[in-house]
């Protein structure tokens, strides 16, 4: 599982900065890639990564800012003329499938995929199947925003296979029952309850992407002891009023949040053009003040999220 | 007068080759740029260039195709700001109304300039004032699409500053007026007619931009004696009945043109990914050996439009 950052930017792009979006690669987990949210130029962004477009198969977008969705058409339109043929999925605020629609429809775009829009009216769960979950809850920004929660599910314990060669159970077809939990008979008449064999099971990930807000208490119901909370910064530390009059964060609100819901990393984005180079450098250093494990992200780059009980 | 490629390629983004925009400087003229269509990422690659989103006042669409287009809603909303305050005015087929508006409305984009649509519902001159008119004609592509002519008027011709010396003429505000045409009496009585003491007229220039297209009989016509002709090469010369059944031109159809309509050079635009690097040039090769003042367009490449007088 990683954060690769297509776009880091805020509002319009800049030269180093596009506008925003956000892989979240799950390719060994599930063979999949997940977007969070499309800017103008996802596309031309994911042309420089290895990301196939045809394995994105869920895009969730935080809000209708342009800077956010500019990029969905193209990319979906991209996407069926490079084979893409297999359903995608696209969650996000009511008003999202209109869009989507009328720009399809009116450049005569006909997909070689299925569509699904799944349009937020309240609070909750969005998608969840044995492995992961993914749940939002709004924020408070100019429009309807949204902050989602990625949460894998626990991984089974490992087979003991030292105990079971102890007992001097033959290997074969059996140890992966045993793996999957079932109740096996050997041949000796042995009873043997998979569960008796399994190491403790492993925490999932937790993953929170925080879209453009304001400071507001949602984000540490969100962010609550997460590996990675990725979290606007849109503004320095001193700014925290223009940061509230324009809907927006500050570097030392996101810092305070990874603190205050346990968070293991914090990662900062949507940084304005108005910090270039060492300016966005003295986000994260003010960050870190507060939040050690801070970073600021840059277009282009990937953080691997570790497991729980891996240290930062 | 220059044309500016923002965007070469055809269909989808490619590593080298963004989808389509062209612009045409006439900072010297009148200090305005024009664009002819704004595919997705125009505004990024506008980045790259020193051309001023603010100076972009007309924008002239050929069809509502996605790489046409989609670039159009983050443009405007980057215009505006970064302080645009001048009106613009988007020229197209009908629907990019609707289609601006849908963006902009959903995305809740308050624009700083006015925008003024001007459909295309019949063949005819779309824009003129005393120095420069723009007229269109339908094309055969799968969807409406347009060529535009851009035809500068002819510009008055230089004051004949030797023959009024000659004639003992004083210099002063008295030559501006003789080259504005205006008669004049001198202090020794003499009555001068300005039109006696100026130079021929000079021929303005026309640049044709053709959008996606078949081959069709509207294109010599717009294309009448061109300075530049821009016209569509997504497929190469072998490939034909390809080119007719995705409604596209070879690079064979377009240097044909280009001899029929007494073109002064062809610059072949919109090329398919499938003609990368070499490829390319091949299309080049192909259009010279019917007229050898052809041009492969590379995205940031930069044509002069030389007045009618001057060598090719």
């Amino acid at each position: 599982m990683e954060l690769e950052f297509l776009g880091t930017g805020a509002g319009v792009p800049a030269r180093g900065r596009n506008v925003t979006s956000i892989a979240l690669k799950m390719l060994d987990e599930r063979n999949e890639v997940w977007l969070f949210d499309c800017g103008e130029g996802t596309q031309q962004q994911i042309l420089q990564t290895t990301i196939k477009p045809r394995k994105i198969n869920k895009i969730f977008i935080t809000h209708l800012h342009g800077d956010h969705i500019y990029g969905l058409p193209g990319f979906l339109a991209s996407r069926s003329n490079q084979g893409g043929d297999t359903p995608l999925d696209i969650y996000g605020p009511v008003g999202i499938k209109e869009y989507v629609q009328t720009s399809l429809n009116i450049t005569g775009t006909h997909l070689s995929y299925r569509l699904r829009f799944h349009e937020i009216t309240k609070p909750g769960v969005v998608f969840t199947d044995k492995k992961i979950k993914v749940s939002q809850l709004p924020l408070d920004h100019r429009i309807d925003c949204y902050g989602y929660r990625v949460e894998e599910a626990a991984l089974p314990g490992e087979l003991l296979v030292a105990k079971l060669q102890q007992e001097q159970v033959p290997s074969g077809p059996i140890y992966g029952k045993l793996k999957a939990g079932q109740t096996i008979t050997l041949a000796d008449g042995r009873v043997l309850d998979g569960h008796d064999y399994l190491g403790p099971a492993k925490p999932g990930r937790v993953v929170t992407i925080i879209g453009d807000t304001r400071k507001t208490a949602n984000i540490s119901l969100l962010a609550a002891d997460a590996d990675v909370l990725v979290h606007e910064s849109t503004f320095g530390q001193h700014e925290s009023k223009l940061a509230h009059q324009y809907y927006h964060s500050t570097s030392t609100q996101a810092a305070q949040v990874a603190v205050k819901s346990h968070c293991q990393r914090l990662i900062l984005t949507h940084i304005s053009a108005r910090y270039l180079g060492k300016g966005a450098h003295q986000l994260q250093t003010e960050a870190r003040q507060i939040f050690p494990a801070t970073r600021v992200a840059n277009d282009f780059d990937v953080f691997s999220v570790p497991f729980p009980t891996q240290s930062v």
